[in-house]
């Protein structure tokens, strides 16, 4: 049965003329029930045509009905028309102004690294840590909400190391990682990397990227405790992470090794099952935006590549390949793990997790 | 004091035409004492002009007297008036035809990877394992040679490894490493990796890569041991390895973790001055192609990059960056590594090599 | 109403292992009326595996049914149970098949280039000049054959001119026109161009290709005379061309100036209304692939572009933009054309010149 | 004889930070007989030291003495102890600046466009119009200056275009001329087109551009009349021009087709040998930086190429390739020409200029 427009969700998107907001666009149109009703961003464009102040640079045209809006400015006060705040925002603004939102009692999902770390703040991938959905009932306490909420969505680099690590860590602990990622400039945002700095060239370095990697793959991969302090639980695992910039558009490309705690460890064969097998709880769920298969796993030596395989499952799912183990038997088992840093690693996350929240009552 | 042509060792390259070998040809233009007099490639070239059969890519242009040779067929008869053999042949034939050079009483410095792990053949990267040469009196005996030899260079891939190493382990024995590879596409011949392969994207397998660096690095960091077996002590490194293809032209970049055996380990700023202060037997001995800096040392936290840094020391030196500790306190030390895969990892080597064997008057 | 397997038009790819023939497989996917049931390549691949001997660079996967199908023989008698011959082969032996096909009675449609030139052989843009399908009759004619006839489509860089110009000769003869192009690597099949050749590169030179621009334009540009000859008049434009082949994975763009025969020439709003209007028979017979516009006109003065506009209409429109005058007087207008090589101007025009010829009949 | 420090003439370059300005550096380091004194910038950098404010992208390492200068404002009276101004300055702020310089009486050489087409202004190409030199008497009267004057580079894309018409016109007058350009990245300066804007695309539209190439070769192909009013005369040759960004780092290339006045026209072989017998003043003269070859003539179907042949000659000279008719016999001939846009095009000239005006007693 369609959802007539008026029981659709009405939405706005903070930083809507960046390239996480232009994807935000892209991705809700045509959404079943989530409606963009409007676009925000810095004073720079507010009252301008939509069409006017942005560089879109999808596949498909910008939304007509989308392209004509008039940007409204960044405070509270002008979404009263909306029950769903999704933020693209830059980190260097997202910090205050979410913060604003939130004390004006509206749900936010916010794609900015500012509030990630906060406590009562879920870190959602959602379809690693659904469950983590329930501090908000503490978060609302704490900020003396209504019906308000923050939720976040993790860096786009460590979507590929936690879908994975839930799928493994159901055949037990895993107790070290090392990890080597070759990223798109696309995860830079929009201009982001000149060209003159990355054609014919690698850049072995992002700032801040490898200590979010690790701090957030904790977060996100811990468990909720409801008592007696509603706060998470985050896992340990030590991981040795070396972040570069690549010559890719849209993909982030990891090589993983890790050691399973256990002995012995999980034969290879078990592996590549737990991975093959692996459902989320927002494919259980039932998410609009949920994949078919969280994790796909090839068998071709050469795959996952990003050109390739970032748009399986229409970018929300994580492509796992060369599962292998490691000849000198430092690791139990190496593989490489790939996603799309714009899709599951940003905008289609947030999206999926306002559907989860919406499935399970918080909006 | 110049060398006049007379006192020049004459010189040959056999498989000439590809991409090493054009390459052998540009490094040798302008050698003070090594002179080109034949090109040697298949019998779909042989009797050609050697300018008529190449597909030529250096940005110097093809010396102007090689160009007019004609192409030389790959059998020994044909090479009596050179000293030195310098091999640029493809794998599938290099074996055999090597080995015909080398029992007809050849010196041969080859860069295929048919013999690199045959006992009695110093495998070597010039800034690392001089001494191994000392192998070739075994191997002259072994092979019944009077002035013959075979001695190979390393895979392009394993010179950012074994120099780095080569300056660590004089701080004490590295116990344990994770290797991560970017690699150009050049380090696959011409006409090598597709361009629709590579452009927007990465290929996370390169086969036999791991292997050969694991192996290969473990024989040239091994110590020669004269007696009883005249043979190479392999260094046993657990190394875990993970190569990938990038959309670079030229330079093969590493990221690297290690653990030192001896606790408490080397301090970065005691790792830091090791590797800038390394100096090689190679340039001791004062080889012509010798770099001033066998280990360039980076601050910039965004270098070495392969375009930027790849041609310092003109592609004969490692160049390192991003020296740091690993948070999660597994490794002692990460850092990038960026060397030449086809000049330090390839034409070069080879080509210092032989200036290292004719300075220790071995040919 | 869906079309039954039963009353499917059951069809055949030759060469299908090459890019063109992948490219033939993932467009007849999920075609409503026509099923591939064989798929033919050389004695190499013959007997194998479809999945087994083929580069996949799809980003949707080979269809499971085409995957496990045995590669068969380039010869007619394994063809028995097809009514329709894709030929996606190359050059090389394109022309000896095609004509034992055609010997055999099939109905072929090819992509190369072999017997484009032909008498009697119709050289199709399905967009452009399907009348010239009538000329089929003659070849029957002329071959001897009951059913059986030769379609082929044009070469890949020349739709972008015919179909803009068969839009803007509603206006006037056009009697001169200057053409550069800057042509995808994807133009060159697989593997084609090397990524060492075309990576921060350009190539100011395609063998074979400015002349076959000029010549098949103006033969899909002719006229179909019936009598007495029943042949193509073609047209003659005096044009001007320069190829170039640029770092681009798909997507031909032609930098374009004209010169119309009258004077006054149209005005560039004329010209923008012409090409905005263009209807074409493929579109209004309701060919399946037909696009919905034939040709789709840029506002922005920096669009078409190739990475953003190959895609639109599924790739079977001609992007035009930058329409604009002269500023030197010579030209009456210049403009900008961009389509997709692999779809409109290779597999995606043959299969929709199939569906055109079954809607009349020839099938 | 080696020019000692004293008798070297002291420059300056202001907007010393940006693309053009650390070309500038990097081409001063080691000349003969200009010294770099002192570098400006905007006051977002003046007071920094040198290498902290610089993205600095040459593959020799920044001077180290340049390295530690600190960087001066750029008002005149900073520069006390300069006898010759480069200016790498954005075009936004250059205009202005340039005129207090040369109010102030300093010999400038500017890259900026601001005052190209200035009367009095000579705009030139050191391989090409060295006489527009002797513009600057009248321009010190016309500002009344005593040492002072300026002299102004030309666009990056035009240098290709006018070297070799100033060979191609000592064999008859230039009628007409198209040009297509595919220029590469670098042109933009830095960061300049962003690395999604231009990885697996073109981007078919510079602004400003045409209109530059159109009117700056009018002007430098133009003869300087000394009586009665000590002007240009500008050429006037219709040129049809589309510009083009590609995926390449450095080198311009363009697409050219020419019709001369006179019929019969010159032979492919005639001009053939004006390009290669052209010789420039800039060389006669003897100026330090002018190539062997001003024009370098290719005769392999695919060259040049900007990757292998944009540092022919140190990047000073254009390369010609593809002589060829023009097969509709519209146009004489057609061309392919590629000169490196930031040496001849851009810092080189200007430096060249500087030289030639040395030599010739204006400084």
């Amino acid at each position: 049965m369609a959802t007539t427009s008026a029981q659709k969700k009405k939405c706005a998107i903070l930083g809507a003329t960046g390239a996480v907001g232009t994807r935000f666009v892209q991705l809700l149109e045509n959404h079943p029930f989530l409606e963009l009703v409007a676009v925000g961003a810095s004073a720079k464009s507010a009252g301008k045509r939509y069409a006017s102040v942005i560089h879109w640079q999808h596949p498909t045209p910008v939304p007509s009905n989308i392209a004509d809006m008039i940007v409204r400015p960044c405070t509270p006060s002008h979404y009263q028309d909306c029950e769903i705040i999704f933020s693209g925002l830059d980190s260097s603004v997202a910090g205050e102004i979410e913060m604003e939102f939130l004390k004006a009692d509206f749900a936010i999902f916010s794609n900015a690294s500012n509030h990630r770390m906060a406590p009562f703040v879920p870190l959602m991938v959602p379809t690693v840590n659904l469950p983590h959905l329930e501090m908000i009932h503490a978060q609302r306490e704490h900020y003396k909400l209504q019906k308000g909420f923050l939720v976040c969505n993790s860096n786009c680099a460590v979507v590929g190391i936690v879908v994975a690590f839930a799928a493994l860590q159901k055949l037990g602990a895993i107790d070290q990682a090392t990890i080597c990622s070759l990223q798109s400039i696309s995860g830079a945002g929009y201009p982001g990397t000149p060209g003159l700095d990355i054609l014919d060239n690698v850049i072995p370095y992002i700032a801040g990227e490898e200590e979010k990697i690790q701090a957030e793959a904790c977060k996100i991969l811990g468990n909720f405790q409801k008592d007696p302090s509603a706060s998470i639980v985050e896992q340990s695992i030590p991981m040795t992470v070396a972040c570069n910039r690549v010559a890719v558009l849209d993909g982030h490309l990891l090589c993983v090794s890790i050691r399973f705690a256990q002995r012995p460890a999980p034969s290879l064969d078990q592996i590549k099952a737990a991975l093959q097998e692996y459902t989320s709880d927002a494919q259980t769920l039932g998410c609009f935006s949920a994949p078919q298969r969280a994790i796909v796993v090839h068998d071709a030596p050469d795959r996952p590549q990003p050109r390739l395989d970032r748009n399986i499952e229409a970018g929300f799912a994580v492509n796992v390949g060369r599962i292998r183990s490691d000849p000198s038997g430092v690791y139990d088992c190496m593989f490489v793990a790939l996603s799309h840093n714009t899709i599951l690693g940003a905008a289609g996350a947030s999206i999926m997790n306002a559907e989860a929240a919406i499935k399970q009552g918080y909006v």
